[in-house]
């Protein structure tokens, strides 16, 4: 089985530089796997993607040899144990509020006895290298909880602090939802400072636990700025924001010309 | 965001025209869609629709301005919250049998604090005109629960007066078959007095709790029938019955002459 | 390989009834099968319908035992020799204009020494029943010219001697354009002296050269006086006018009770 | 509706040949529909498929003949409920673990009065023969629950002897591993005798029950010899490992020649 | 039928601004049919699209109101007639070479009498707002010739005065290379002076021939120098480079933050 | 740009060993891909693919580094442009009877000046690890036609002497049929005196012309005997065969136990 570029990065005490897919198209997740980034999330939750456009994109990707994530739509082992076998190197799951939530996340992913996932890797045999994928896959394959309500901040350390979890993930949209309401606009790269204060605590309640931190940024320099606070992985922007601000660019651009 | 129609319809006192959609394909929706149906449900339980194919369906239709619906195939987080980021203006769910159920359906159409809804409405801010879509959507997208079982039937008005629930949507088929088994033949239009007794009592008890009452027809004549007793919004038929029907009577009226 | 249906009903004098689909699903497919025609043609002309989705209407459609037809888009080798493949008992091809054009038509169509039909049956092989395709192919596939212009109309004898076609198939359509630019309204199902005549020296034609004639119809009443005037072959409406006249005259019916 | 052939085979004391299917195409599908299987599975837990393409791997095996049955990926209503809805004449079931759980299992396959399916048969009702498909198919479907557990082998005679439950599938890769961690390579066609014995139990408690046993196997000879000591249906590798070993067989010997 | 825009903004004088699909999802072309161009072109030759993605993306972009063109792999009527057929408004069809060649081209896209298209608008009878179709389509859909090789620029004024054509579009890619070979690198906004000569000619051609001229670009900048020129249509940039170049840019500036 | 294998293998005087794909599927395509096959040809002629799903396919066999061929579906420069701007390295054009057609084939596979194909690359710039594509691509990229007819024959060396052209691929089922009729049944592996003739007579003018000579083999052993009369390049079988070749002996042989 290939090694996942991700734990590499991390012991050499690197920031991942992930991308992240809601376009449903082999073609255009092969394009955004040829621009540099060291791993690319596949959004099964909010991106307009199901489970076979996913494996067509996992296809397109694998060439590129970008560490492959998934979101998968929810705390189910139906689209967590799917998109392992088809050859996921991490999971990022939404809205794990609880403890016994976080530990049904790490049971969908780890071979019994750890866990309960059901062997049968289908494609991940092939696109991982093979070799000895029931003995290396529950140490390669990273598994993020999402950490993005009132509630599961409060119970930010039980969550953490769950055998077998790699790390989590901060959704800064639904944690200012969750947080506060409606009160601000709905978004990444937040600067009120209870938001700023929520993101701190737990970049510091991970690496307290011995995990990582993620954190999903709209900008490059909102990332790179959350790289020098100590996050692990910080994803960018994603391929529907990107292609619509380019476009709307260059429209405004020539317009204005 | 664009106005949701079935309120403008509902606050002139008019009776929603409903069609829907089982055959998995974009253009026999858009076909659909140029027929003058007020909306038009795209059934992802017993329709021969997934996610994917029905995102499809939905952009055909877009142009129409026919309002979209779409009934999921269960009360699952995955298959609501989806089905609201491509686009959809209301959902109709299947099988809700009590108060706690139709507290979790309301609880994943709306946004916190009133529900759980994870934001990232990836294609339904283009859709639906973007703007100002998470201090609207709650208020723009309807929520129906279908009565459809006996203990929905005894448990009628706790689940009709559940909190940011829209309305009541019957299902004459499984609600037959739960009331009275195998007694009589699958279908809508039902005639037996103890179904239209039932028919009436969920009319009813919807309208004292506020809410709209909708109901599944196979006939025109029948959903006219059904909008003079009162009912808020009526389905009529569907794309594969319309197409059978019409191609089976073309076949035998060409035999026959 | 199993029999051509339309030979057997031809051998007996009867007329064939055969249907159209134009829209890209086999589930609509697999409806329309199921309704009593005798054969089906899949149209890849002016169907919004590509090679890959009328194979999945191909095997869709292949359990009902209609047998299947294909309306390739243009005179164009791989067209035809695809659709072949992939199981078709016969091919309608639009615009043929000439003798020459014919003939090319015929070549596609057959193996060699008869045509230029390249070897290779991947899906027919199995859909056909297998056994003697080579020796088998030539005698049950269909082949019929569409007559369609005023060059055509001109050139009727030439084109309906054709060593090799099976019949002439009318499409009123262009035909009328054809014959009488845009005076008309298009459409099935004429009316006009001129057409009519046209449509009868056809009719003529075909049968004085000893093949069948087939006339593409709007209405059953219509085919069935075409199948009165002694056309071989009707194909009456088609998906899309179907499932359109049915959706439109149910909201209609609605809307006036 | 058609007789399920797996009943037929069974009454004359038969054991079913079942394929197995992991690649989402409807044309593999075909290919291997015509090659002498009783019944076929469509892999929805661990195979590349999700619904929409097992819908079109329905449709081209339809006329085979082939029973068609479906794995779907969980114990989950939308899974198993889709997937009869498209015709499946039944089901496996991954991953029950006690009576409860078999319980559910059957809920989701039977209509009330004994379960909790909802009505629908969009596809069925062609697919099928139509008839009386309420009347009949709770009747002709089966449904096997998989124990493939230490947990399910523990509680194998609750699960064995839940009413309306038609047999117990044994998937030996997961089995291994339940009972055995990762001592032993994952794989089917056990020999450790731990695992032997396992099996032997089930097969044992299965029949007690009065039900059906199944076993996955990876070869024809593991096969036979399942056959002999009495299993009631037996699958034999699947559409990947065939296309593989067969590719990897011709490329070896090319390369020895 | 709804009217051309592109013929408004010229009757205006104006230039249009055209987009560029070469990625096969009809999201991502919702995406860019919502940021603001005047048109949008579906690129069948170059971009990774075929006709039935191509579908897709029209229904997409439908809601949008913006024009949609469509450029054929090539002249070839299947090409033309279904793009035609599908809803596009205009086409741009690549390497005309001769008059003769320019000739077929508009016969392609015109019904009789003036050209041989064959009837049957499947989509755009629903798409264009249907009305009188045959009687209008042959004035509102635009017809463009790319002139891109040293052949055609000699055939210049022969093929810009061909009846019919609406005007002439230059692929700067491969004039550059037809004109010079590989003596430049590939690509837009081209800067030598022999290069800027001809596409000088070719937009003073197309004027003096009472058509219009477009030209590709790379960059709203040469863009809106080419409207300054005169041109009456700017492509800018393409979806494929949009996104890859937002996607590059992004991790460039991470990377060096 | 990526260094065509097959160059490198017959530097070294290598027979190349090539797979060949007639299933429409990404996922057995990336299975085939990883059983060592050098290159692995995608049939657009014979196979059930067209191009949309051959650029799934093209993506999923990528990660492998087996060189991708295709098999364009006829001598049409749609499907050999964007075949090879898909990212394919070589092209087996069907059905080459003349100089005039196999120097038409040199024409679309090169740029100008030698040829006529149109640049813009929009997915091989990617796969092939862009670069130089617009100076590389000629010589890369290698060019076969297939002599398969009676006509092809008599102009052998008119053929193989074409410029540009890479070498003379031979389809033994088309050949024979086109030699000898109907006299043998279809296929492989031809033992006939007088086609083992017409073989060698290719083997021998492709070489005595400077340039490769291919031949389609049905089993490992014939295929290794054309290695030894000199062929540089052998596919043997395909996907479909080897799976239903695999599944009938799997079938078979458990029936037979
Ligand atoms: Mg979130
Ligand atoms: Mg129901
Ligand atoms: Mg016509
Ligand atoms: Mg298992
Ligand atoms: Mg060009
Ligand atoms: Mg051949």
């Amino acid at each position: 089985m290939k090694a996942n570029k991700l734990k590499e990065i991390w012991s050499k005490g690197g920031c991942v530089l992930n991308g992240w897919l809601s376009i449903p198209c082999a073609f255009s997740a092969e394009i955004m796997a040829a621009q540099g980034y060291d791993s690319i999330g596949i959004d099964l939750q909010h991106g307009i993607v199901d489970y076979q456009e996913a494996v067509g994109m996992l296809q397109a990707m694998r060439a590129s040899e970008v560490t492959p994530l998934v979101r998968p739509a929810w705390l189910d082992p139906v689209h967590i144990m799917k998109a392992l076998d088809a050859g996921a190197y991490g999971v990022v799951c939404p809205m794990i509020n609880s403890r016994a939530e976080a530990e049904q996340l790490v049971s969908y992913v780890r071979y019994p006895p750890t866990g309960i996932r059901s062997f049968g890797p289908s494609r991940a045999l092939i696109s991982t290298g093979g070799g000895n994928y029931l003995g290396e896959a529950d140490e390669e394959i990273v598994c993020f909880a999402m950490i993005e309500t009132a509630q599961a901040l409060e119970r930010l350390d039980e969550i953490a602090t769950t055998p077998g979890l790699d790390g989590i993930y901060i959704g800064p949209a639904d944690l200012t939802i969750g947080l506060t309401g409606k009160k601000y606009p709905p978004g990444f790269d937040r600067e009120e400072p209870e938001i700023i204060d929520a993101i701190s605590r737990i970049l510091r309640a991970s690496h307290d636990a011995g995990i990582k931190a993620a954190l999903h940024c709209g900008s490059p320099a909102y990332a790179a700025k959350a790289a020098k606070w100590g996050f692990d992985l910080v994803t960018v922007s994603n391929d529907v924001r990107l292609l619509a601000g380019a476009a709307a660019a260059s429209v405004g651009s020539f317009r204005s010309l």
